[in-house]
């Protein structure tokens, strides 16, 4: 039974989706396995690829987002060491398999945290990135690998309108798991700080309850906490010249970058109570979307091309400050994004007297330069910034996707 | 079109899955209705019954649950007035419609926030609960109520192990907001927030990702964030005489009480990192069940009865201080009361280096002094104790249910 590689899904179909553990003996024990036999389930996304997952995967609707800073003392063969572990329990968990693939031991700490057993795979992914303090962009070069920099790698500048808590923000390394139940998201970043404690400190995580993006075709296009729809005009899964134009990163880039890109990570709070009391035709004109639609104004349906010359009575029917306006890649050189955000809520802020709540945005781009490029812009002119604060931030290189058994960033470590 | 009775659901079919306030036309605005058609909707919930929906429900998935405080000057009649308003808006919700019944003026707020537009109802339920604060129970009788009190509704008293934040504690109302869909339960928590702003300012809000109760007898036993099943000999929907002898209110209660019940809240912290560290078999004698299975120990499947009697080798086979020992009706005069938890996690907390998650309860009982002794045994014995923390509590009055067009607790008001 050591190696029997039973999922969780299986596990439950076995039980008849009872007393899962029951018939299985030992449950959480018995379900190991190096043997990955789950690839074909239905809600599994496979880990291995060009790309490394939860980039162009059709978004799923829950988010745990992680970001840790090497420990004190930790080095380079650490960081290697950790990268393989974690690459391997991300493999085994994406299967809908236990973290560990070791069966337990009654007198030694479980090798899963054991809270998604019974559970499927649930469309999880688990996705990793390096922060610019892992290549001394930030400080000291503590690993020596300096010179292994992606070059457009560094810490974000400031940007108009920030209002950063360094407690949100930065982090050496990320880890995005994207799921369709939240605790199989909340059961990978919890398992992958398990088996790195002692190498890497959580140091921020955040918890997203609805994707606000649409990253394919296929996806209807989900409202933010605003009530609009957002993303109508992200880049998508099933448009492979705009994802290498804007997403993949750049020839002349280190090899272990090739099939990888950029994460650009903001936690946007939103005055949700301000936004609230705005009228619908201010709330409108803020965006540049009807509502209800969400079709441009001036326009009929969500997937009218943004007519940006239209002028009406009291000038553009897009208004100059407009959220869309000022996004669009016909404002911005043609620059474009891949947006993958979700919203939040953390409760309410006793300080404010408002709800902690907004979007936790996520970008994937080629290049960091275009998100701060975007910003500047934003930041700066868009009617939006009313009723939002950017709180959080953060950036890393997401190395490209792995083979059977290879771990995320081996690259990084080989010899030049 | 202004009465069209149409909810989330039909739009969305109407709509093929895709644009649905395209082909509506003003999208939110026209979603309007006081006549209620979307009733026989499979994801739907009735709002109206002799019990308020939301204790006896199948436990949804997600939770939204908010605790407010009565603003400075808010006198009864707001307070009357509020919860037809609440009422109102939630029998809408539950039922998949907008949760202002106007339609939308273009120069005033919008009467629904728009994020659940083009979502299922996604069974939710609302439910409302009344603190001992209303009634001068904690302070002044400011309403003038002190002498509609319901006999058992007082603030729990200290309780051995309690490490009580004052921020996620108490409250003059609750509104418990469940659904399979997070942004449905958020969506239903901020917009009654919106429409009692003035009269009750928001004091703590909590969001849960995943049930950790089993309220009916067709529901699977979930996991809570420890990894074991959590709730197997939970009180259920299909266990009449226990709901009467433990959970809906005692006669003698006022007429506005009958089929209430009195809802306890408390804010469990986990102490994961440091039960993740934990040996297998030890995790299992603080339980007192086997991991995998859900059996006790000593037992064969989740099912079998607690044999509190069995006697190994080194003791008893469930140990002395093991939580199912504790918790037993057994060990408590017959006790018994239903729980309905959820499981967070609110982020890295950088002051104590360790995720901030666990449990958040939430109890039913026909007399909070139920809970009251069962935690005074918990508090002071369990073993369990090393791994967790009570930081918030809160009690509330659940008025009974409604009949179409009532409002919940309207009976309070009437003359005596």
């Amino acid at each position: 039974m050591s190696d029997a590689g039973i999922s969780r899904r299986q596990l439950l179909a076995a039980a008849g989706g009872a007393a899962v553990g029951g018939v299985m003996g030992a449950g959480i024990a018995t379900a190991v396995s190096a043997d990955d036999s789950a690839r074909d389930q239905p809600e599994r996304i496979p880990f291995d690829g060009a790309h490394q997952a939860g980039i162009i995967t059709p978004a799923q609707d829950r988010l745990h987002f992680a970001a840790f800073d090497l420990a004190d003392g930790a080095g380079r063969d650490d960081l290697r060491e950790l990268l393989a572990m974690w690459t391997a329990a991300a493999r085994r968990m994406t299967a809908g398999l236990p973290a560990g693939a070791a069966a337990s031991d009654p007198a030694a700490p479980p090798t899963d945290t054991g809270e998604a057993q019974g559970l499927p795979p649930a469309q999880l992914t688990v996705t990793f990135g390096l922060g610019p303090g892992l290549f001394g962009a930030t400080g000291r070069d503590r690993l020596g690998l300096g010179d292994r920099r992606p070059a457009r790698l560094a810490a974000l500048p400031a940007l108009p309108g920030d209002e950063l808590d360094p407690d949100r923000s930065g982090g050496d390394l990320c880890v995005q798991a994207c799921a369709d139940d939240p605790q199989v998201a909340f059961h990978a970043v919890r398992n992958l700080a398990r088996i790195g404690r002692g190498v890497v400190v959580m140091r921020w995580s955040q918890l997203g309850f609805g994707r606000t993006s649409r990253t394919s075709t296929a996806q209807v296009t989900p409202r933010n906490l605003m009530g609009f729809k957002d993303g109508t005009n992200n880049i998508t899964a099933e448009d492979p010249k705009s994802l290498a134009a804007h997403v993949w990163a750049a020839e002349g880039e280190p090899a272990w970058m090739r099939g990888g890109t950029y994460l650009v990570a903001r936690r946007i709070r939103m005055l949700i109570e301000v936004w609230d009391r705005a009228a619908l035709e201010d709330q409108e004109k803020t965006i540049g979307r009807q509502k209800g639609s969400g079709a441009p104004l001036g326009s009929e349906a969500e997937h009218d091309p943004l007519d940006l010359q239209a002028h009406g009575a009291d000038g553009p029917v897009i208004p100059a400050r407009a959220h869309v306006r000022l996004a669009a890649p016909a404002s911005n050189d043609g620059t474009r994004i891949l947006r993958r955000g979700y919203s939040f809520t953390d409760g309410f802020d006793p300080e404010l007297g408002q709800l902690d709540a907004g979007l936790f945005f996520i970008s994937f781009q080629r290049d960091p330069r275009a998100f701060i490029a975007l910003q500047n812009r934003l930041g700066a002119h868009d009617a939006l910034n009313e009723y939002i604060k950017h709180v959080g931030s953060a950036v890393f290189a997401v190395p490209g996707g792995t083979r059977p058994g290879e771990a995320v960033g081996a690259g990084l470590f080989t010899s030049v």
